[in-house]
Parts: C-alpha cells; structure tokens; sequence
C-alpha cells in the first residue's frame, strides 16, 4: 500500500478563541492510501491540548510503512498495529483509521454510512460555534450560524455574561454551553444556575478534566446535564464517568477515528449515557468521517469544516443545519480543484 | 421483503444434560428474507430459559411484516423497530439481524468478516462441550472433542467430581467450567477451590443470575477467573458487572444478533473485561454468524452445530479446534441438500 501525506493549512475565518488557545489558522495533515487503484482519503486534524501539532503527526505518520496496514481489509488489525507505533498521535491514528475506512467502503461501491447499516436521513442538525469574542463579532458569528438551529457558546475567559447577553440580544435558539476547563467549581455553579434560565441545552466540560469529583459536586446542584469533553478520550475512559457526567462528546481526531468512536458510542449507550459528536478545527474530510457516524448519535456539533474559508475538500454539507451525506462510496468526499486547492502542500510520499 | 420461515428439529448426538435441563432435541426457526432478489438466512434458537419456544419464537416473528424491515440497508433502525414488536423473544430478533447482515454482505459480494473489517486467521479455537452424563459417556464425548485443545465442562448437578475425574482420568486439556447458575455459594467456594489445581481456565456462572454480590464474594476467595453467562444479556447489563465478573459469555440468541453482541463486546472491553463468544444448541446458521465475529473475542464456546446430528446448513468449520469461516459473501452458509434437509419443516411465508 502507498501511503502519501500532505499538510494543509486551514485558514479561520474568524480568530477562534476557546478558553485556552486563540487561532487565525489550524493546520492538518491529509493522508492518502492507494491499494490496486483505489485511494482512501484520511485526515489528521492535530490538537495542542494534546500536545500534538501538524509536524508531530506528520512525523508519526511518516514512521507508518505501507505494509504496517495490510491487507487494508483487515482493519481491526491494520489499526492495531499502528497504534503501537503512534503513541499519543491520536489524530495521526484518526486520520489511517479514516482512510482505511473510505477504502473499504470505495472497494464495496457503498458510502460509509451503509457499510455501518445506517439511515442517512437520521442524521442529527449540527450546532455552528460561536467562539469568544467582542460583542460586535459575536453578532457576526450570530448572522453566520443563521439556518442553524441550535448553537454552540464558548464560555471560560471572564466575559461569559456579555457574551451569552449578546447571543440573547439576537436569537433565541437553544445554546449549548463548552466552558473547554475554563472555570472553577464556584464559578462553574454561578454560572449553570444563571444559565438554567437561558434556553441551554446543556453545559459541556464547566471544570478540568481530572476534577470528576467536581463534576459531581455541580450536578448534585444545578439541572443542566454535563457533558465530558477533554475528561473523556477512549472507551475506556466511560465507564467512570457514568454516573456523573450525563453524555460525552466524542472526537475521532481525540479517540483515534471512527472505529474507536463506535466503541464509544456503545460503551456510553451501555452506561446510560448521551453522545455528542464533535470535532477539532478540520476540512471536510474528518468532518465528513464523523458524519456518517452521525445517526447514531444524539447531537452532533459537526461545523469545523464551516469555520474555515479555504476547505480543501467537499463532503457532508449542512441543510438547515442538519447533516446532508454524500452518497458516494467512502466518505463519498473530493478533493477540491482550484484555489481551495494550495491549502494542501505536497509534503512527502513513500 | 418477504419473510419466510422454516422449523427445524435439531437432533443432538447425545442427550443434553446442564444444571437446568436434559434435552433429546431442540427446535430452530429458519427465518428467510428475500429482497431484489438475494436471501439473507438467519435462525432464532429459543431459550426455555427466557421462557422462550419455537412457537413462541415464531410467533413473533410471524408478527413481523417485511415493510417493518425495510429498507433492508438501514439495519439499525430496522432492527429498533423489529426490538419493539418481539417483546422478550430475543432469539427471534437475533433470527431477523442474522439474516439482514447476511443480505448486507450478499449484496455487496463480501464475507461479514470483511464487512467487520475483522482478519478471518483471527478467530480463536472453539471449545467442545461435555454435558453432564455418565463417566461412560463423558469418555465418549471426550472421545469425539479429539482435536478440540479446550472442553467445556458442565456442572451442578452433584456428579461434579466424577465428571472432573473421569475427564481427568482421559485428558489434560484445559478445561472450562460452566455451572450454569447450578452452585450455591458454599458449594462454589469448595468446588472453586478444588476446581484451581486441575488446569480450568475459567468458571462460568457459578451462582444463580441475581447473585452479584456472591460472585464478589467467591471471587475474593478464590483465583480462578469467573464469566458472567446467565447474569448478562445486554450490554447494558455489563457495566455493573465490571469489577465482580472477569468476563462474559455472549450469545446471540440471548443479546438479540450482532449488532448488540458488538455493543456488548465494546462495552465489555471497556470495563476491561474478557470476552467469550458463546451460543446455544443452533445450526450453523446461528453458529456460523458468531464466528464471523469471533476474531473480536478472547474465547470461543461456538460448538452448537457439532453436538446435533442433523444440522440443515453448512458454513464455518473447525480445523483442530480452531474456527474457520466461510469464504463466501455474507454469512457464506448454505442449506444442505438431502436427508439434513428434513430438519427444516416449512411452516409459513408471508
């Protein structure tokens, strides 16, 4: 098998600023695996709170023999094996896992979603993100995310009031909270008592990843149900969260692709848990890969491809805010020709 | 769709003698789906000990109108709609998922393995049961699972020694015991015990299903591994299981097919669980579509087509123990021409 990387820089629309970074442009790198004549397309969309950034992932992917993933049928395995050699580079893992997964199903002639046995009509409405900003662009984002039906606030860097008075000020559409570890306990309780009132769905990550006894501390006393984010990475971690957090958001570029993923799905299902699919800053090529996981979620908060001005690539659109899969085999996704093109820079083949 | 279904009369080599019961023969529903064209198979094998028959199975499954299933593809929602009808009659709803993957797989000309994205080299070696009987027969079962490297021993009805004895006294294979819930907790704790010096692998289901809290107790008294058969049907069930069971036995007929077989062995791994695929007395039908899925298992106990002398279907194999599956697309059975034929008794279509 050939495997083939290429960086690609996505350039923001708006600065995106969370509660611990702010960004003009993330960058990813493109994977590309060619069996017999059939090519996969796999992204990895890196994440600095996981201390990975687009040359760590090229580098680990660039460690990645074609023979390390064959037969590329053999997923399962493929995936092992190269997790081994990709510690830590989840997104790297994300990013095989997906081109895997886009092969197997252009080798079958199907799109993703009926390999997984999936109604492509039950896909969730996406959120559109609203990063943390002045008021007058938050009003912006506000106008952009028109036709969305619910959106997505982020909160934890001291103006959370003006922020969500100003969302207020404009619509009255559902919002869902991501607070991305930015408060403390009393904050985090200050905070989801004056939001009860304000039409929010619910309240992802208010406390760090690791104070779990926190979390617990805060759904004893508020209503909103709590999502895990950066508390949550692997199936693995479920288990322990059952009981306090009441759904997870699940990122293939944080899990390691869409296999993981559906471990999750099932894991959290069993715990009694709601899910919430998410995603990094990415092209449409991760977005569209978490998309046809989709029906089997409750939210999805898919709009990463949305927030950036130069996608390389065309996949899963929205359609009053509601996910629309392509029907194409795979992801069913292409790579764009023209100027979305340069934000791809052939980096190495092997 | 049309559905069709079929009963067929499942000779066994030997009275079936467990915990529970003694059986000369059990009853299957063959359940036939036919779309466009191509026949997906699948088979319910009832469980009396969920109350369930062949009549009450089909039954159910005569409920069941080919619109409910279709479109054929989206088997997720077909199959959520199909659970809601079949009420308790579990192996029925394994019968209409069995034969939606094997009409997936069919039309789309590969193997369910491959679907899985699963390595067919990778499925483990089956056990081979020895019932509960007389030191001649057990000798003489032991005799036939020549070549099988593991037994499955069954205990609980008070003969337990003599059994272990006469294994013993022919082999010094591994061996698996199954309790079938037959044990009370003293009597699980002695035999445990004894059980930890003659090369058992494991024990399963040495308490009544409701037990919890004394398999917490025998497992803190005793080294060897305990599996959960009678105490897990769902994956649901698994995480409150985790930290007391060190495995669970999952069966098709028992979880409802392999989509929740697959949320279960997710959910299992989660919890850092073992997982062994299991089944019940079924043809290869039933046998052959949890060896599709046995690369994903730690142990298998698939031998249910072995131990009946009329099996109406042919597909995966052992070869010195270990699973071979079929190579043809879906679930690559096929019915068998001639005398096995007579096993199956039409007995509707609609």
């Amino acid at each position: 098998m050939r495997i083939s990387l290429a960086r690609a820089r996505l350039e923001l629309r708006h600065t995106f600023r969370i509660a611990r970074s702010a960004d003009e442009f993330r960058e990813s790198v493109i994977v590309r695996l060619e069996e017999n004549g059939i090519e996969g397309l796999g992204e990895a969309a890196p994440s600095p709170r996981y201390g990975q950034s687009a040359e760590s992932a090229e580098r680990a992917l660039a460690s990645i023999e074609g023979a390390l993933l064959e037969p590329a049928g053999h997923i399962e395995d493929a995936l092992e094996r190269a997790a081994g050699r990709l510690a830590g580079e989840w997104a790297a893992l994300a990013a095989l896992d997906i081109a895997l997964h886009d092969l197997l199903g252009k080798r079958l002639g199907v799109p993703l979603y009926a390999l997984l046995g999936l109604d492509p009509g039950k896909t969730p409405p996406t959120s559109y993100t609203i990063g943390i900003d002045t008021p007058e662009i938050v009003a912006e984002k506000i106008r952009e995310a028109d036709g969305f039906p619910v959106l997505k606030v982020k909160m934890g860097l001291g103006n959370d009031r003006e922020i969500m008075e100003t969302v207020r000020a404009h619509t009255d559409r559902p919002v869902r909270i991501d607070a991305n570890e930015g408060w403390t306990r009393d904050e985090a309780l200050e905070k989801m008592r004056w939001l009860e009132g304000l039409n929010v769905e619910f309240v992802e990550q208010p406390l760090p990843a690791a104070d779990l006894e926190g979390v617990r501390w805060l759904a004893e006393r508020t209503s909103l149900p709590i999502f895990a984010d950066e508390s949550v990475r692997v199936a693995s971690d479920v288990p322990r969260l059952a009981g306090t957090f009441h759904g997870i958001n699940i990122k293939l570029m944080k899990c390691g692709g869409i296999r993981e993923a559906l471990r999750m799905i099932h894991t959290a299902r069993a715990c009694g848990m709601k899910v919430m699919l998410g995603c990094m800053i990415e092209s449409s090529i991760g977005i569209t890969a978490a998309a046809h996981l989709s029906p089997l979620a409750d939210y999805a908060d898919l709009d990463g491809n949305l927030l950036i001005r130069n996608d390389p690539a065309a996949g899963a659109t929205t359609l009053n805010g509601k996910l629309v899969l392509p029907e194409g085999p795979g992801l069913g996704v292409t790579l764009r020709e023209g100027p979305a093109a340069n934000a791809l820079e052939r980096s190495s083949a092997r």
